[in-house]
């Protein structure tokens, strides 16, 4: 049986009532929190190291926090980060760099980027996300995902409508079905639960009529849920529009998309009656702050989305779009953000609701209220430390204020997911970074030259 | 004589031609940079180590930057970071708690809270700051900065109208004038020039019409300028139009404060006229936007400023509205915030942009064009050298896209300025960095308990 035991930590619990308790030991017995209590004052003299079967760190100066949740990253896109240069809206975006680089991928390389990608999530603090990948080789993210450690639920992008999907990465319709249910029966739970499978049916303008159904009508008897983009940019909703003559999120709702087992990306642009089916279906919604903004799709309203009880997470979108997985960054620019999406000092939302959109919300929205979001006895030991012994976090008067506002994901020091500690004095444990960081910057190169882009990259260097 | 040789260096230099250079030894002696060129093969298997008289830097996997200018900073409100909470507009936040702090601040307490956000500013990448200060003890804002080794040009704050300054910090307006003069003539220049003074007329809601006058006409025979808060809420326009029945830049203009020598933080709400003064009068601008979103003040509207040809700069504002004063963090934010400033795609601010404004016009607002704000033969040597060895900044296909938007200070490893290496490998050279964080943080209790704002500050402990 593997123990570790945190000492001398002020904790932020977010249980029901988001305690902050200070001078606490955190037992944890294999992957869960076994005992919380006021650490003994014989014991705040015991500094981190490993004793007998426990491994015991002191978190004086630090936060320990629930692992944050990233209810939306295309990690299969860490190797496109910085590609597309500024000024490019949602859909160019993607059919002149994104496209074209999925394409060209081979497994190595759907490998190492996920890897990359997880590697980023985990050292900024992220314990679980939720990560859409490309059509093919989703099998290698997983084997990532499960080498490094992280907590993920990770669908195979699905798309089969010819009319605006390249050939590259069309699929047939039960093709894509077959090879997205053989994901779930090899992956699904696997791992002690620590890996999960959805479906990923891209976006409307991406899929079928027929494939959106027919993952609606799985979805019902499956234990497993969608992963979509909805309502992300003008344009894209535009197409919606002229195809079907209704907007996005009510297609989706009639086709039964919507509801509490699928996650929304984005929802940037809603109308009155969109803002009532997203409440009565109990929808769970991504905000993407720095993606909407990136790829000039608009900012969610998320004040709006708060104030009619609908479930708002975060997620940071791939590093394409952001360029940078820390969700630290989004919790700061969603809580600035809700400043100005109505226009007037009355609403805010709060520090503490945004630490709840990144640890609770994104629990339910992935179904995993009973084991992550919170540090409480029997939930799963997955847990952050935060360092405040800085001069940027210093004062400390506030502790939800100070780690929205003034931290990011470098003032993590330790990461523990599923009980096992996979970042300690911000060291990676699971992998070697620095042949991680060779090896992606040479695939990252072959995937531009494979796929023609390196042509398009201005050349700064004389 | 000082020398430091930087070898294998990416260089951006931010020159007319904002060229990125490769494999480049940047010399340096004393104060200045004295040659730029190719690394010889033989130097680069050298290591960093000093040799002989020479600092030698090998810069293998960083870039090498000009350092950063912050054009608006109250380093005297370090102390206050994330003492007003959520949902404060910019008159209640000034009333209810910076006033009241800034009141009781003794001589110690502004030395510690200045030399505190001078710590977080070189570490995160900032070489020279504008600092606006409070009413009193200035002098101990000089001492840190010539401590710590920032490049700082310093502002008392001045306010002499007591309709809305509280008694604790009303001045007298010729002692305000006198005290102004005398800080100048005492700081102005001094160090080799890296400290700088100039006039802060807080607001023009704090200050008499007789104050504006005399510093305007002062300021045109002295060799120092002016920073102040224009336009920057809409509650603080409505009382300048109450005032003077004009708006803000028209009455500043009007008292011959808006030119070349003056900064003018925020400018969020402007009219066209105010547009075409600011063009006119080749204003310097400051836009900070995390303060202005987080004070609900709104958006400066900066694609449109740079297409009138205005010049803006960059600034973290203070911690008690910020809260970090990390200027990558603010660039990230400032290039995201152009793509919805105009409402469509048509015209976003580049990430070279953004760049220059963080280095060029920066100096130029500050009148140090000369010395300043890019990485070339004769300047003086204010360098940052950024790590991109890391995941989040992996990989490596745009620079400027990478530092805008993928890097934050904390890639940061070192920091010279005028010639001395003030942070190496995150150490801060000139201070002992934990003694600063625990004076700190009693002087900041101490600063809560003696205005009383600690029965204000929400008890999250258990």
């Amino acid at each position: 049986m593997s123990k570790i035991k945190i000492i001398n930590a002020l904790v932020l619990t977010m249980d029901r009532r988001n305690r902050i308790l200070n001078n606490i030991t955190i037992m944890i017995e294999n992957d869960k929190i076994v005992d919380i209590s006021r650490t003994a004052d014989d014991n705040s003299k015991q500094r981190s190291e490993k004793r007998d079967d426990i491994d015991v760190i002191d978190a004086s100066g630090m936060i320990v926090m629930p692992g944050l949740v990233n209810c939306h990253v295309h990690t299969v896109q860490t190797l496109f980060r910085g590609v597309a240069s500024d000024g490019l809206g949602l859909l160019p975006w993607l059919q002149e760099y994104i496209y074209p680089m999925e394409s060209v991928m081979d497994r190595e390389e759907v490998y190492v980027s996920s890897l990359l990608g997880y590697a980023e999530l985990i050292r900024s603090g992220t314990t679980t996300c939720a990560d859409m990948q490309s059509v093919r080789y989703t099998d290698k993210a997983f084997q990532a995902a499960e080498q490094i450690g992280i907590r993920a639920t990770i669908a195979k992008s699905m798309m089969d409508h010819e009319e605006s999907v390249p050939e590259s990465l069309l699929e047939d319709t039960s093709d894509s079905i077959r090879e997205s249910e053989r994901l779930i029966k090899q992956w699904n739970n696997i791992d002690n639960g620590r890996l999960r499978c959805m479906f990923g049916p891209r976006f409307i303008q991406g899929c079928t009529t027929k494939l959106l159904k027919e993952i609606a009508e799985i979805m019902n008897v499956e234990d497993a849920g969608i992963h979509i983009h909805a309502a992300e940019n003008l344009q894209d909703i535009e197409n919606d529009m002229r195809r079907y003559k209704k907007r996005s999120i009510e297609i989706l709702d009639e086709l039964g998309i919507v509801g509490p087992k699928s996650i929304l990306a984005h929802c940037v642009h809603l109308s009155d009656a969109e803002f009532n089916i997203l409440s009565k279906q109990e929808a769970n919604i991504v905000h993407c702050p720095s993606s909407n903004l990136k790829l000039a799709s608009g900012i969610c309203p998320v004040p709006r989305l708060l104030e009619n009880r609908i479930n708002v997470t975060i997620g940071a979108d791939g590093a394409a779009c952001n360029d940078n997985l820390d969700l630290f960054k989004d919790m700061k620019l969603a809580a600035l953000l809700s400043r100005i999406s109505k226009g007037s000092e009355t609403f805010t939302t709060s520090a503490m609701d945004i630490l709840e959109s990144a640890t609770k919300a994104g629990a339910k929205a992935l179904g995993l209220s009973d084991r992550i979001g919170s540090i409480e006895v029997g939930k799963k030991a997955d847990l952050v430390l935060v360092s405040l012994c800085n001069p940027e976090t210093t004062p400390l008067f506030n502790i939800p204020n100070q780690l929205v506002y003034a931290t990011d994901g470098h003032n993590v020091d330790t990461v523990i997911i599923d009980g096992k500690i996979v970042l300690k004095n911000r060291k990676l444990t699971q992998i070697k970074e620095t042949d991680l960081i060779s090896d992606s910057q040479s695939m990252a190169k072959r995937i531009a030259e494979k796929s023609g882009i390196d042509r398009k990259i201005v050349d700064f260097n004389s």
